[in-house]
């Protein structure tokens, strides 16, 4: 499995992912899922996904091809020449449900399907700050005030976290604390999502990628917040009268 | 859906359910989830339930029944005759594979299918306290000092808390707040699982429910507690610096 979270604040976005890919479970290893893609100044997108390591891959692929290709059939289709962040959500949509159909077509004859979904977030200049859930389908949502945020793959034991400390008004640093607490609780509960992590945070209107940042298994900043977290949940727990 | 949760501890078992049934998202009820018996001293089961209604109340149904012949066929499958609590899992166990599968032959002709998964815990006078969960097929896993809890139905959101507070050493009152938290992180994340609340203890050897409570939605210290938890998250949260 995988975790990733991003968050839509007044201040910016910030993204976060785990790398734990498996098949089946004796076969770990580990993969990028956080995809970044900008002209500084101009615009900054972050790609995140879950599921389908195949899917997700060719999904990348095939839109960095459509960027990399300067003119012809491709052209229309690159995430970078778009003009709003709802078309890039749109053009990563069909990508992801076409590659989607594909690879389940090769794969139907297994009984089996395969499936991604992902995660779309940044800013063009001159437009707004946005973030999208896209299904495997293509389909998408978007957060918004009431739901500032959004969560793919093993999103259930960070959830608890997220619902009581993030709104529109969270500070970019309060929001890091956020992800990083969201994602420490789920690897403690779930072996399926791994260190390192991927940290990205956009703010706004600079429409570029200002911090992209890897945090590896034992790095000590993260390992004293997890420490100091478990601290403060066995204080609160201890301070509390029934 | 459901969340239950039982600890198996040095000093008692501590039980948690919550009530809330629902066929489609437009239709929910608030069902009993824990069932108790006992012969005080003697021996005491709870048996706490997750999965189709219909299931789950046939098997307590056919549970019941069987307590309730004094003799003939069904005598043998009384839990309050059973020697052991093994016995008591394999009894219960059987009734819910049998129940299962009548219910999903009827349902096959729809293209659907039955099942529920249940906590068996207790002690009989002169045995071990002994907690089982049970799957659909009747088959169990037990807890053991190594992983003192089991959980049934939404499981996920209230994980991280049991994670990092129980051991078998947990007191009792200690184990209460603990289910208790656990059950509000739930409650809050997911609309499938609501008040009222179950909550029973079973102290080591008196062989009796020492406790059955029902906590219902607007209750005071419940409602007190999940406040002080909230306010010592976001404390906690605050007093982390990265």
């Amino acid at each position: 499995m995988t975790y990733c979270v991003g968050l839509l604040l007044n201040e910016g976005i910030v993204l976060l992912s785990d790398t734990r890919t498996n098949a089946g479970i004796d076969n770990i290893s580990s993969y990028r899922k956080t995809f970044l893609f900008e002209e500084p100044g101009e615009r900054a997108i972050a790609i995140l996904t879950a599921g389908s390591l195949s899917v997700t891959q060719t999904t990348i692929a095939r839109l960095r091809h459509a960027i990399e290709t300067p003119e012809g059939e491709g052209k229309d289709r690159s995430i970078l020449r778009a003009d709003t962040m709802l078309e890039v959500a749109e053009i990563v949509g069909e990508t992801l449900s076409q590659v989607s159909t594909d690879i389940s077509q090769k794969m139907s004859r297994m009984g089996q399907a395969a499936s991604a979904t992902m995660l779309v977030a940044g800013q063009r200049k001159g437009g707004a700050m946005r973030l999208f859930l896209l299904y495997p389908e293509g389909n998408f949502i978007e957060a918004t005030e009431d739901t500032p945020y959004l969560q793919i793959g093993e999103h259930k034991y960070g959830k608890p976290i997220l619902d009581r400390v993030v709104t529109m008004e969270t500070t970019l640093s309060d929001a890091k604390k956020a992800v990083l607490l969201s994602m420490d609780s789920t690897l403690r509960s779930n072996l399926s999502v791994g260190m390192p992590l991927d940290l990205t945070v956009i703010h706004k209107d600079t429409c570029r990628i200002d911090e992209s940042v890897r945090i590896e298994a034992g790095d000590e900043v993260f390992n004293a917040m997890s420490e100091a977290w478990s601290q403060a949940l066995r204080n609160g727990f201890t301070a509390i009268d029934i």
